[in-house]
């Protein structure tokens, strides 16, 4: 009897870990890849912002070895990317919202009336230059109007955003503007740019997300720490140790060209020269060899965001 | 006793063409020159438009033989030329005034909050592509409010304009825009691009003008009937011609560079291209010589500037 009853337990035991494990899939098995398949967005940031931009972001978009990136609405060069956007309705193009305008020499303003938006503006009328003056200043109630306006501009002019994130993380930087980000992406059904992996940094992020918000598992970014020399080693030694589940570089395309370098002046941090380095190297075949040696599978922010009911 | 009469009539003929000679000045006398002087401003518009124009220009300045130019407020790149523009307080800057966003891949629109300037705008929020749809649906006060904004925001960062100008001559499409225009360039005591060579085909200018107004004689500027090759002779032929008084060639300067020819793309007229040819002919020798051999002295708008109290 006591063997039986033991029996029981166990089996029960079982049975409530496998029911856990369902209702807990991950995000890869909710694509419907297997729970230790590696999957990578590789994505292009910025697009919209400078004609280099744009135009290294398009080549390498050609390479098939970077295949997602977001556009930002307020910058000079959205009408070239939105061409773009509607050549290639399948190209997989999200919204890069901005709230900043950090360089000096070229800068740029809201979408919004200026009236209606004076918490984000500096005293030239533009966005502010670093994203925690523009998110301790903002309204959230100014931000919210002013994001919403992005997303009907940038479809106004025929992109179908596929996925939404954050210029300089702005949005990210408090609570409030958070919460105003995810109630405008689920408004409009899109998924947004957060993972799992900034959930011990950013201690109010779990408590604000449901079961059905779609979230990756982890964001991999290079850093200014990272010596010019030592950049292809830094993303390769991170793809050969790559984990499963669903994992998004986050890049910055351009060309080290006239216009980058004045466009960027005195920034060396993702400067004109960054950007050609990142160019280099996602286009490269040593990334393409990278990506088929440890078996990671590209996904884009569409797939993802077919999970959205 | 009859020849004394006739001998004081004559004397009375004589004064009064002299006194007439006196009242009517030309611009090269008020300005202390001969009467017979060949004044001539360089001067390039649309600068603050593309770094390439930046670029290109200040370069120009930099080898004396382009010595004036204009700024365009609204448009991305105007933090770099004001910055310039506080380094260089010598410089002859004006303000290119802009009510058109004539590209298609690279747009800008108003300096004033959206809801006041409605009238000036496209459907994506951007200013209009055209000079002449520009001025037809434009409000004239929306045009005021603009304009100023313009001139004041210039001011904020730093820029002293010496002289104001229309880009795509849009201020001087009808009556009661140029009135507009005169009166805030009034308000600012600056002088404004006015040609007597204009009178004959805008009817309307003349009468709206005052004694105290400053005006030159004459405009030169290239058109897109000139093929390329003859871009040389065009603008040589036109300066061994040049008849005495003041006149201002309007050039547009630019490198032809990836920037530039994707900013202008599908225009060919004023395109990259064109800038190149404009900068290649204003900086050389052959531009240098024509202007010693046919006695040509450079003035600038800050010396016409000081015509007005």
């Amino acid at each position: 009897m006591k063997r039986i009853i033991t029996a029981t337990l166990v089996i029960l035991a079982l049975l409530r870990v496998a029911v856990a494990q369902n209702t807990e899939k991950t995000i890869a098995e909710r694509l419907g890849y297997p729970r230790d398949a590696k999957l990578l967005i590789v994505h292009a940031d910025d697009l919209g912002m400078a004609h280099s931009v744009n135009a290294a972001t398009i080549k390498a978009f050609e390479t098939g070895l970077v295949n997602s990136g977001s556009i930002m609405v307020p910058c000079p060069w959205l009408s070239e990317i939105a061409a773009y956007a509607r050549d290639n309705p399948k190209a997989d193009l999200g919204l890069h919202l901005t709230l900043t305008s950090e360089w000096t020499s070229f800068r740029w303003g809201p979408v919004t009336s200026k009236d209606r938006v004076k918490s984000l503006l500096d005293k030239d009328g533009y966005f502010r230059l670093t994203e925690s003056e523009a998110a301790s200043k903002a309204d959230p109630k100014e931000v919210e109007l002013e994001i919403t306006a992005q997303i009907e501009r940038a479809r106004a002019l025929g992109i179908q955003p596929t996925h939404l994130d954050s210029h300089m993380g702005t949005l990210y930087q408090n609570k409030a503007l958070f919460e105003v980000f995810l109630r405008v992406a689920r408004n409009h059904k899109l998924p947004v740019r957060i993972a799992k992996s900034w959930f011990a940094r950013a201690d109010y992020l779990p408590a604000l997300l449901n079961p059905d918000d779609v979230y990756i598992d982890r964001i991999l970014d290079i850093n200014p720490t990272v010596a010019a020399n030592d950049w292809a080693k830094f993303y390769s030694d991170a793809i050969k140790k790559l984990e499963p589940g669903v994992t998004e570089v986050v890049i910055h395309l351009a060309y080290d060209d006239a216009e980058m370098r004045s466009a960027t002046i005195n920034h060396p941090d993702w400067g004109a020269a960054w950007r050609q380095r990142d160019f280099d190297f996602f286009t490269s075949d040593i990334f393409r060899k990278l990506l088929q040696e440890n078996q990671i599978k590209l996904i884009t922010w569409r797939e993802l965001g077919k999970l959205i009911k």
